[in-house]
């Protein structure tokens, strides 16, 4: 066998992944056998199971990939000193995160939002994906928790509310917003980003409720 | 056949939209057939099918039910001047709905959030049920503008950002805390409240970006 170098091992790689992924975004990873992949990405079974041992390592691996993005994305920004506020940072490595991924399709739409509804679904049924996810998500968590206790030590954020709670919104507000994608179609980052700016400016008018506000 | 009394049959259609609605969230819909319903509410087909005409029509009940508690609960917020700050909302909303279908578990867990998941699953290759989803999801995204608007009329928010683009972000906050809880168990909406509170305090440094802000 020639010798390959390893950017053409790379870019095998790859193909296997995004045709994977195209292949669970279509019908879920219940639904999709691996003849299906091997089918997407016109290779063999002995080129492809060169590479990955079967279902289970090829959505351990996107998962893996795809949250490890998120996190370099919050672990740059929370390097900034103070960091970007939520508005501007979480669309931008959403915005990344789904431009990485934008020349996958299904129908002509996004791959990657579906994907993540697929996800989702399988992980209730599947204890190891259920805890590859559950891994993945508690570093973006933690990322996350980092860069609301620096908003509060530089006085951008109240003190008396948990970095955790907020760091659950925030990624809660980021799946959602990919959940909605899936359902109802691609929609701009931006529509986020102008949505958080607008939920940041958000004040009690005086006297209503306990009308405490930062600053 | 005796005569039965509304209550009787209102009980009846209740107790087979629950029993449906552990099964959908237990395997998903389409791996859900009408005879694992009728086992599940221990009812005979006959008893079934005098309120529903099978699975379409229950997943149908179920979806408008929800949403129709969702768009009321803020349609009520919407009625009062000014409305309550988004956390206080989302929360008090989120947590009635919760509450009304803590009883349905499945594995000993709510079951609702599992539903939510499944449903959105379903509805990537059922396009009537898309349709059902995506007019509920318009009405409440229409009702939560409306809210918005409310806030920026009283002063309570930034004018120059689009209502609408705050209504999805709003509404995909919660989303995304629902799958969380059905990926990584319950928890209570406290802490999604929390979460928006600490948001709602974020300020820019002066100076550091465009620092334009309310008040």
């Amino acid at each position: 066998m020639a010798r390959v170098s390893q950017e053409h091992l790379d870019a095998r790689r790859r193909q296997i992944l995004d045709g994977a992924a195209v292949c669970f975004a279509r019908n879920g990873f219940h639904a999709t056998s691996m003849q299906d992949v091997l089918k997407e990405v016109d290779l063999s079974a002995g080129a492809v199971y060169r590479y990955f041992s079967g279902k289970e390592e090829l959505i351990g691996a996107i998962v893996e990939e795809v949250l490890g993005q998120v996190r370099d994305g919050f672990e740059e920004a929370a390097l900034s000193s103070p960091p970007p506020t939520p508005d501007l940072l979480v669309a931008k490595v959403l915005g990344r995160v789904l431009a990485t991924k934008e020349s996958l399709t299904v129908d002509g739409r996004p791959a990657f939002p579906r994907l993540v509804v697929q996800v989702w679904t399988e992980t209730l049924r599947n204890d190891d994906l259920a805890g590859v996810l559950r891994d993945g998500y508690g570093a973006v968590r933690q990322t996350w928790a980092r860069i609301v206790e620096a908003y509060q030590d530089a006085g951008m954020m109240r003190p008396d509310v948990a970095a955790d709670d907020v760091a659950r919104t925030m990624m809660a507000t980021a799946m959602g917003f990919l959940a909605q994608q899936a359902l109802f179609g691609p929609a701009p980052t931006g529509i986020l980003q102008d949505g958080l700016r607008g939920l940041m400016s958000v004040r009690d008018l005086p006297g209503t409720t306990d009308g405490s506000q930062l600053g």
